[in-house]
Protein backbone atom coordinates (compact mmCIF):
# COMPACT_ATOMS: atom_id res chain seq x y z
CA UNK A 1 0.00 0.00 0.00
CA UNK A 2 1.53 3.33 -1.03
CA UNK A 3 1.26 6.24 1.25
CA UNK A 4 1.44 10.08 -0.36
CA UNK A 5 4.18 12.04 0.97
CA UNK A 6 3.68 15.19 -0.93
CA UNK A 7 5.56 17.33 -4.04
CA UNK A 8 9.20 17.00 -2.61
CA UNK A 9 12.66 16.17 -3.31
CA UNK A 10 13.12 12.42 -2.91
CA UNK A 11 15.15 10.17 -5.17
CA UNK A 12 17.58 7.26 -4.12
CA UNK A 13 20.68 7.99 -4.61
CA UNK A 14 21.64 11.17 -4.99
CA UNK A 15 25.34 12.18 -6.21
CA UNK A 16 28.06 13.82 -3.52
CA UNK A 17 29.31 16.30 -6.32
CA UNK A 18 32.29 18.62 -5.15
CA UNK A 19 31.74 22.12 -7.75
CA UNK A 20 34.84 23.48 -7.90
CA UNK A 21 35.15 27.57 -9.49
CA UNK A 22 37.30 30.18 -9.50
CA UNK A 23 35.26 34.06 -8.13
CA UNK A 24 36.33 37.04 -10.30
CA UNK A 25 39.10 37.30 -8.63
CA UNK A 26 40.24 33.86 -9.39
CA UNK A 27 40.22 32.89 -5.76
CA UNK A 28 39.32 28.52 -6.10
CA UNK A 29 36.11 27.48 -4.64
CA UNK A 30 34.17 24.40 -3.96
CA UNK A 31 30.78 23.45 -2.88
CA UNK A 32 28.59 20.29 -2.90
CA UNK A 33 25.62 19.49 -5.36
CA UNK A 34 23.46 16.77 -4.77
CA UNK A 35 20.71 17.61 -7.36
CA UNK A 36 22.79 17.19 -10.89
CA UNK A 37 23.78 14.11 -12.87
CA UNK A 38 25.18 13.30 -16.65
CA UNK A 39 22.71 14.58 -18.83
CA UNK A 40 24.23 13.71 -22.30
CA UNK A 41 26.14 10.91 -24.07
CA UNK A 42 27.27 13.14 -26.79
CA UNK A 43 28.66 15.04 -26.41
CA UNK A 44 29.09 14.30 -23.23
CA UNK A 45 27.81 16.70 -20.42
CA UNK A 46 26.77 17.05 -16.57
CA UNK A 47 24.59 19.19 -15.05
CA UNK A 48 24.26 20.51 -11.32
CA UNK A 49 21.54 22.94 -9.92
CA UNK A 50 22.52 25.14 -7.71
CA UNK A 51 20.48 28.41 -5.88
CA UNK A 52 21.29 31.51 -7.27
CA UNK A 53 22.40 32.74 -3.44
CA UNK A 54 25.39 30.65 -3.54
CA UNK A 55 28.79 31.88 -4.46
CA UNK A 56 29.53 28.79 -6.74
CA UNK A 57 26.73 30.48 -9.21
CA UNK A 58 28.44 33.68 -9.61
CA UNK A 59 31.54 32.29 -10.39
CA UNK A 60 29.98 29.57 -12.92
CA UNK A 61 28.36 32.72 -14.97
CA UNK A 62 31.77 34.67 -14.80
CA UNK A 63 34.34 31.89 -15.87
CA UNK A 64 31.88 29.25 -17.78
CA UNK A 65 33.33 26.78 -16.48
CA UNK A 66 33.59 24.33 -13.46
CA UNK A 67 34.95 21.02 -12.03
CA UNK A 68 32.77 18.24 -10.75
CA UNK A 69 35.33 16.53 -8.21
CA UNK A 70 34.30 12.56 -6.54
CA UNK A 71 35.33 12.54 -3.25
CA UNK A 72 36.35 9.36 -1.93
CA UNK A 73 34.80 8.14 1.59
CA UNK A 74 37.91 9.28 3.63
CA UNK A 75 37.14 12.85 2.86
CA UNK A 76 33.55 13.25 4.14
CA UNK A 77 34.29 15.95 6.33
CA UNK A 78 36.50 18.41 4.29
CA UNK A 79 33.55 17.21 1.64
CA UNK A 80 30.85 18.25 4.55
CA UNK A 81 32.25 21.22 5.33
CA UNK A 82 32.44 22.35 1.49
CA UNK A 83 28.46 21.65 1.48
CA UNK A 84 27.83 23.94 4.97
CA UNK A 85 30.22 26.85 4.15
CA UNK A 86 29.83 29.59 1.93
CA UNK A 87 32.43 31.08 -0.54
CA UNK A 88 31.59 34.41 0.36
CA UNK A 89 33.09 34.59 3.36
CA UNK A 90 35.78 31.48 3.90
CA UNK A 91 38.60 30.29 1.58
CA UNK A 92 37.38 26.61 1.49
CA UNK A 93 40.71 25.27 0.41
CA UNK A 94 42.57 26.70 3.36
CA UNK A 95 40.45 25.87 5.97
CA UNK A 96 40.87 21.81 4.84
CA UNK A 97 44.37 22.17 3.45
CA UNK A 98 43.27 20.42 0.48
CA UNK A 99 44.63 21.21 -2.87
CA UNK A 100 43.16 23.65 -5.97
CA UNK A 101 44.91 22.38 -9.16
CA UNK A 102 44.52 24.98 -12.50
CA UNK A 103 42.61 22.78 -15.27
CA UNK A 104 44.66 23.35 -18.37
CA UNK A 105 41.16 22.90 -20.28
CA UNK A 106 38.89 24.95 -18.49
CA UNK A 107 38.78 28.43 -16.43
CA UNK A 108 38.45 26.30 -12.75
CA UNK A 109 40.49 24.61 -10.53
CA UNK A 110 39.94 20.77 -9.55
CA UNK A 111 40.69 19.06 -6.27
CA UNK A 112 44.30 17.10 -6.42
CA UNK A 113 43.31 15.15 -3.40
CA UNK A 114 40.13 13.73 -5.04
CA UNK A 115 40.32 10.58 -7.18
CA UNK A 116 37.56 10.77 -10.12
CA UNK A 117 37.53 15.01 -11.74
CA UNK A 118 35.49 15.96 -14.93
CA UNK A 119 36.19 19.33 -16.38
CA UNK A 120 33.53 21.49 -17.70
CA UNK A 121 32.85 24.09 -20.29
CA UNK A 122 29.36 25.58 -19.01
CA UNK A 123 26.81 25.44 -22.49
CA UNK A 124 23.61 26.01 -20.99
CA UNK A 125 21.82 27.91 -17.74
CA UNK A 126 18.36 26.79 -17.26
CA UNK A 127 16.16 28.56 -14.78
CA UNK A 128 13.91 26.27 -13.17
CA UNK A 129 12.54 27.65 -10.04
CA UNK A 130 14.73 28.17 -6.61
CA UNK A 131 17.54 26.32 -8.69
CA UNK A 132 19.27 26.90 -11.72
CA UNK A 133 20.71 23.91 -13.76
CA UNK A 134 23.77 24.19 -15.23
CA UNK A 135 24.97 21.74 -18.18
CA UNK A 136 28.96 21.38 -18.37
CA UNK A 137 30.58 19.74 -21.54
CA UNK A 138 32.81 17.37 -20.09
CA UNK A 139 36.19 18.44 -21.36
CA UNK A 140 38.12 15.37 -19.93
CA UNK A 141 37.89 12.90 -16.86
CA UNK A 142 41.06 12.85 -14.88
CA UNK A 143 41.11 9.71 -12.51
CA UNK A 144 44.38 8.69 -10.41
CA UNK A 145 46.43 5.96 -11.13
CA UNK A 146 45.16 3.56 -8.38
CA UNK A 147 42.12 4.35 -8.73
CA UNK A 148 42.09 2.78 -12.57
CA UNK A 149 40.45 -0.84 -13.38
CA UNK A 150 42.98 -3.28 -15.30
CA UNK A 151 40.81 -1.90 -18.68
CA UNK A 152 41.84 2.05 -17.96
CA UNK A 153 38.41 3.15 -16.20
CA UNK A 154 37.53 4.38 -13.00
CA UNK A 155 37.00 1.52 -10.59
CA UNK A 156 34.23 1.88 -7.92
CA UNK A 157 35.43 -0.13 -5.56
CA UNK A 158 38.63 1.29 -5.29
CA UNK A 159 37.36 5.08 -5.78
CA UNK A 160 34.90 4.60 -2.82
CA UNK A 161 32.14 7.50 -3.64
CA UNK A 162 29.79 8.89 -1.30
CA UNK A 163 25.96 8.67 -2.05
CA UNK A 164 23.36 11.84 -0.78
CA UNK A 165 20.37 10.48 1.04
CA UNK A 166 18.15 13.35 0.96
CA UNK A 167 15.33 11.98 3.23
CA UNK A 168 17.08 12.57 6.08
CA UNK A 169 20.46 14.43 4.98
CA UNK A 170 22.77 11.33 5.29
CA UNK A 171 26.05 9.97 3.49
CA UNK A 172 25.97 6.65 2.62
CA UNK A 173 28.58 4.53 0.54
CA UNK A 174 28.03 2.13 -2.10
CA UNK A 175 27.57 -1.48 -1.46
CA UNK A 176 28.00 -4.98 -2.95
CA UNK A 177 28.36 -5.64 -6.65
CA UNK A 178 24.73 -7.17 -8.20
CA UNK A 179 24.64 -8.27 -11.38
CA UNK A 180 25.67 -6.71 -15.24
CA UNK A 181 23.50 -4.43 -16.72
CA UNK A 182 22.19 -5.04 -20.26
CA UNK A 183 22.65 -9.01 -18.99
CA UNK A 184 20.66 -9.81 -15.84
CA UNK A 185 17.53 -9.18 -17.46
CA UNK A 186 17.87 -10.37 -20.71
CA UNK A 187 16.14 -14.14 -19.92
CA UNK A 188 12.81 -12.35 -18.75
CA UNK B 1 48.80 11.11 -10.66
CA UNK B 2 45.82 12.02 -12.28
CA UNK B 3 45.52 9.95 -15.71
CA UNK B 4 43.30 11.82 -18.18
CA UNK B 5 40.85 8.85 -20.01
CA UNK B 6 39.31 11.61 -22.43
CA UNK B 7 35.91 13.05 -22.65
CA UNK B 8 33.53 10.44 -21.36
CA UNK B 9 30.46 10.07 -19.45
CA UNK B 10 31.29 8.60 -15.77
CA UNK B 11 30.34 9.99 -12.46
CA UNK B 12 29.48 8.02 -9.40
CA UNK B 13 27.15 7.19 -8.40
CA UNK B 14 24.30 7.47 -10.96
CA UNK B 15 20.84 6.51 -10.24
CA UNK B 16 18.26 3.24 -11.83
CA UNK B 17 15.69 5.40 -12.46
CA UNK B 18 12.58 3.22 -14.46
CA UNK B 19 10.47 5.79 -16.30
CA UNK B 20 6.93 5.33 -16.91
CA UNK B 21 5.02 6.54 -19.78
CA UNK B 22 1.50 5.93 -21.77
CA UNK B 23 2.46 5.91 -25.39
CA UNK B 24 -0.88 7.99 -27.87
CA UNK B 25 -2.91 4.31 -27.41
CA UNK B 26 -2.39 4.26 -23.78
CA UNK B 27 0.13 1.32 -23.61
CA UNK B 28 1.97 2.14 -20.93
CA UNK B 29 5.77 1.60 -20.77
CA UNK B 30 9.03 1.61 -18.65
CA UNK B 31 12.28 2.11 -19.34
CA UNK B 32 15.47 3.15 -17.29
CA UNK B 33 17.30 6.14 -17.11
CA UNK B 34 20.79 6.60 -15.47
CA UNK B 35 21.54 10.15 -16.88
CA UNK B 36 19.02 12.21 -14.06
CA UNK B 37 18.68 13.52 -10.81
CA UNK B 38 16.83 16.33 -8.85
CA UNK B 39 17.14 19.09 -10.62
CA UNK B 40 14.90 22.12 -8.46
CA UNK B 41 14.01 22.13 -4.60
CA UNK B 42 11.00 24.80 -5.06
CA UNK B 43 8.95 23.75 -7.06
CA UNK B 44 10.31 19.82 -6.83
CA UNK B 45 11.74 18.99 -10.25
CA UNK B 46 13.56 15.93 -11.45
CA UNK B 47 15.60 15.82 -15.18
CA UNK B 48 15.59 12.51 -17.26
CA UNK B 49 17.97 12.58 -20.32
CA UNK B 50 16.26 10.59 -23.02
CA UNK B 51 17.53 9.54 -26.47
CA UNK B 52 14.86 10.35 -29.50
CA UNK B 53 15.46 7.30 -30.59
CA UNK B 54 13.46 5.87 -26.99
CA UNK B 55 9.97 4.86 -27.17
CA UNK B 56 9.80 7.00 -24.16
CA UNK B 57 10.71 10.24 -25.82
CA UNK B 58 7.80 10.24 -27.94
CA UNK B 59 5.45 9.16 -24.97
CA UNK B 60 6.84 11.99 -22.93
CA UNK B 61 6.09 14.72 -25.64
CA UNK B 62 2.94 13.28 -26.16
CA UNK B 63 1.09 13.38 -22.45
CA UNK B 64 3.14 15.42 -20.91
CA UNK B 65 3.96 13.37 -18.32
CA UNK B 66 6.21 10.59 -16.80
CA UNK B 67 7.02 9.04 -13.31
CA UNK B 68 10.07 7.75 -11.98
CA UNK B 69 9.67 4.48 -9.99
CA UNK B 70 13.08 3.60 -7.97
CA UNK B 71 13.26 -0.46 -7.68
CA UNK B 72 14.45 -2.09 -4.94
CA UNK B 73 17.63 -4.74 -5.60
CA UNK B 74 14.67 -7.75 -5.81
CA UNK B 75 13.36 -6.37 -9.16
CA UNK B 76 17.13 -6.09 -10.64
CA UNK B 77 15.86 -9.01 -13.61
CA UNK B 78 12.92 -6.95 -14.41
CA UNK B 79 14.82 -3.08 -14.25
CA UNK B 80 17.74 -4.66 -16.47
CA UNK B 81 15.14 -5.98 -18.96
CA UNK B 82 13.31 -2.35 -18.72
CA UNK B 83 16.45 -1.38 -19.80
CA UNK B 84 17.58 -3.16 -22.59
CA UNK B 85 13.98 -3.92 -24.28
CA UNK B 86 11.56 -1.34 -26.58
CA UNK B 87 8.03 -0.48 -25.84
CA UNK B 88 8.50 -0.32 -29.91
CA UNK B 89 8.50 -4.08 -29.67
CA UNK B 90 7.17 -5.23 -26.90
CA UNK B 91 4.86 -5.27 -24.10
CA UNK B 92 7.02 -4.81 -20.62
CA UNK B 93 4.37 -4.94 -18.47
CA UNK B 94 3.33 -8.39 -19.58
CA UNK B 95 6.68 -9.57 -20.20
CA UNK B 96 8.10 -9.15 -16.21
CA UNK B 97 4.08 -9.47 -15.02
CA UNK B 98 4.98 -6.23 -13.24
CA UNK B 99 1.45 -4.17 -12.65
CA UNK B 100 1.19 -0.06 -14.38
CA UNK B 101 -1.05 1.52 -11.74
CA UNK B 102 -2.84 5.00 -13.58
CA UNK B 103 -1.70 7.99 -11.16
CA UNK B 104 -4.47 10.10 -10.63
CA UNK B 105 -2.21 13.38 -10.91
CA UNK B 106 -0.35 13.03 -14.17
CA UNK B 107 -1.02 11.20 -17.36
CA UNK B 108 1.74 8.09 -16.87
CA UNK B 109 1.51 4.85 -14.74
CA UNK B 110 3.38 4.58 -11.73
CA UNK B 111 4.69 0.43 -10.76
CA UNK B 112 2.66 -1.17 -8.09
CA UNK B 113 5.58 -3.63 -7.12
CA UNK B 114 8.46 -0.31 -6.91
CA UNK B 115 8.58 1.06 -3.26
CA UNK B 116 9.13 4.80 -3.99
CA UNK B 117 7.53 6.56 -7.03
CA UNK B 118 7.55 10.29 -8.45
CA UNK B 119 4.16 11.39 -10.51
CA UNK B 120 5.88 14.55 -12.72
CA UNK B 121 4.73 16.43 -15.21
CA UNK B 122 6.57 17.56 -17.53
CA UNK B 123 7.97 21.63 -17.92
CA UNK B 124 10.80 21.42 -19.73
CA UNK B 125 12.53 19.81 -22.67
CA UNK B 126 15.77 20.90 -23.66
CA UNK B 127 18.44 19.23 -26.70
CA UNK B 128 21.27 19.16 -25.42
CA UNK B 129 22.87 16.66 -27.80
CA UNK B 130 22.28 13.24 -28.61
CA UNK B 131 19.95 13.16 -25.02
CA UNK B 132 17.29 15.61 -24.50
CA UNK B 133 16.34 16.57 -20.84
CA UNK B 134 13.51 16.28 -19.82
CA UNK B 135 12.64 18.59 -16.70
CA UNK B 136 9.32 17.17 -15.14
CA UNK B 137 7.40 18.99 -11.91
CA UNK B 138 7.53 16.63 -9.15
CA UNK B 139 3.20 16.40 -8.44
CA UNK B 140 3.27 13.65 -5.26
CA UNK B 141 5.60 11.07 -3.86
CA UNK B 142 4.13 7.95 -3.00
CA UNK B 143 6.11 5.85 -0.90
CA UNK B 144 5.00 1.73 0.54
CA UNK B 145 4.21 2.13 4.13
CA UNK B 146 6.99 -0.70 4.70
CA UNK B 147 9.67 1.12 3.44
CA UNK B 148 8.84 4.58 5.57
CA UNK B 149 11.27 5.61 8.43
CA UNK B 150 9.38 6.22 11.61
CA UNK B 151 9.49 10.19 10.76
CA UNK B 152 7.44 9.01 7.35
CA UNK B 153 10.25 9.52 5.05
CA UNK B 154 11.50 6.79 2.79
CA UNK B 155 14.00 4.79 4.19
CA UNK B 156 17.15 4.43 2.20
CA UNK B 157 18.26 0.94 4.05
CA UNK B 158 14.57 -0.81 3.55
CA UNK B 159 14.17 0.10 0.23
CA UNK B 160 17.52 -0.90 -0.97
CA UNK B 161 17.71 1.39 -4.31
CA UNK B 162 20.33 0.21 -7.11
CA UNK B 163 23.70 1.93 -8.60
CA UNK B 164 24.47 2.34 -11.69
CA UNK B 165 27.94 2.49 -12.42
CA UNK B 166 28.51 3.23 -15.82
CA UNK B 167 32.08 2.88 -16.20
CA UNK B 168 31.62 -0.48 -16.19
CA UNK B 169 27.88 -0.97 -16.97
CA UNK B 170 26.68 -2.77 -13.41
CA UNK B 171 24.91 -2.59 -10.59
CA UNK B 172 25.78 -1.92 -7.26
CA UNK B 173 23.30 -1.34 -3.84
CA UNK B 174 23.54 0.97 -1.39
CA UNK B 175 25.83 0.57 1.34
CA UNK B 176 26.92 1.61 4.78
CA UNK B 177 25.60 4.90 7.04
CA UNK B 178 28.66 7.07 7.01
CA UNK B 179 27.41 10.46 8.67
CA UNK B 180 25.25 13.03 9.24
CA UNK B 181 25.50 16.01 6.25
CA UNK B 182 25.60 19.32 7.33
CA UNK B 183 27.13 17.81 10.61
CA UNK B 184 30.07 16.25 10.27
CA UNK B 185 32.40 18.48 8.49
CA UNK B 186 31.18 21.36 10.87
CA UNK B 187 34.44 21.07 12.74
CA UNK B 188 36.96 21.78 10.09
Amino acid sequence: MKKSIGAITIVFPTPVFVVGTYDKENKPNAMVAAWGGICCSDPACVSISLREATYTYANILCKNSFTINIPSEAYIKETDYFGTASGKNEDKFASTGLTPVKSELVDAPYIKEFPLVLECAMLHAVKVGLHTLFIGQVKDVKVEEWALTEGGFPDIEKIKPMIFNPANRTYYGVGKYLGDAFSIGKKK
